[in-house]
């Protein structure tokens, strides 16, 4: 019998540039009922507030936008300023319609927005960048917590209404199960059947906290079977590349 | 302080038609260590179990592949009873390249195979194919059970490795939270923020059980705040309208 359980850590204040996150997610774990982080225990992290611990967080006055950004904001009614942004963090713009901009982040994540985002950025004049490595960034904080971490961000997806809270960044977690060439319950072998653990495991985290909750993050049990010995290859794994994607 | 848990109902039998699954699913929850189902419980299943209880399996023997399908089926190297029956779920065939048929279901949803599936389907010669309305089914499962109700499948994503479980149906729970127009932990509106509560509850689910386990169905507490007094809204509203869906 697997009991899974994800609960939201207490007590996290409002992250700054330069604040020591691991240390604060560390402490914050300690006032759990049943103390602290085990090696089995996956903490999941919405990247917002690594980002700002990183420095990734940007004053809109101080930027300038160039001749594109100028038009995309015209034709789409957003800020120019917020538009140059996510141009700078894009790799592709994918789509631009209703307002809504698609792309492909320098990282290889496709959402909206290149993941720049105002909200609970510290004030409207700001946004948050994602972390330049999200999974740099998880290596660097499991090192610390001794623990499996994700970094999650909310994607919108195609076809479905409502965003997911997906994995960005990951470490000492499998993210993805593949049970291609395994059985299934008939004995039959299954032929496409991979599953993304660590964005499944981001979502349950996103069902323990509200948005307005200040609760960064998440500890999950239950998952050992997916947790590594090592950092395994991260949230890169569940990328797939533009030339094996149907809807490019 | 809010503890999610996923839990799954032992001792499940595997489904046949006629069965009544949810006298097994009551039967199954009675055995977990806190008996029972609240009201306030959502319970995943696995939508397998309903299509199979609901009748909803073919031998592929008894299937006349018409030309589409066998001219399908040689392009990609699948078996022409099988692209049949894909096509006659299908209401619009969205992309077939590599051996992937990605479809638009008569329900409205965009996934591989219009969700005919072979895997765990009690034995190679048989397909299941969806409920013909899983909202429905969730409702008297629902009503018979006295708990909100999710139906769940295995989705693939554009851009993403990996499968992810979401739901097909649901009743008593709400499936997407709208935080449009509510305020940030800055007290800055959100403007774009609506969460796919019953795709992320699908999620939790999947890591709490396994492929091979014979476990159809997982208990979840600790969503009280989505769970509804009616049947509520459905699966149905996660779906995005074609005509709003910037890669339809």
């Amino acid at each position: 019998m697997t009991l899974v359980t994800a609960e939201p850590l207490p007590g996290i204040p409002e992250i700054r540039p330069g604040d020591d996150l691991a240390a604060l997610l560390a402490e914050a774990a300690a006032r759990l009922p049943d103390r602290g982080l085990r090696g089995s225990d996956v903490l999941v992290i919405a990247h917002k507030a690594v980002a700002k611990a990183e420095g990734r967080l940007v004053r809109l006055a101080d930027v300038t936008p160039g001749a594109r950004a100028q038009a995309l904001a015209a034709e789409h009614g957003k800020d120019p300023r917020l538009v140059e942004l996510i141009l700078a963090e894009s790799a592709e713009l994918l789509r631009a319609d209703a307002g809504r901009l698609i792309s492909r982040t320098r990282h290889g994540f496709v959402c909206a927005n290149a993941g720049v985002d105002q909200s609970n950025a510290g004030g409207a004049a700001q946004a948050v960048l994602l972390p330049l490595d999200p999974d740099a960034s998880a290596r660097a904080l499991r090192a610390r917590l001794r623990c499996a971490v994700i970094l999650s961000d909310s994607f919108g997806r195609a076809w479905r209404i409502g965003q997911a809270e997906v994995a960005i960044g990951c470490a000492g977690l499998m993210p993805v199960e593949d049970w291609r060439g395994r059985p299934d319950g008939d004995g039959r072998l299954l032929r496409a059947t991979q599953i993304a653990v660590a964005d499944e495991a981001a979502a349950v985290a996103d069902l323990a906290r509200g948005k307005d909750t200040g609760q960064p993050a998440v500890r999950l049990r239950g998952l050992e079977r997916h947790v590594l010995a090592g950092d395994g290859p991260g949230a890169a794994a569940l990328l797939r590349a533009p030339e094996h994607d149907l809807f490019a």
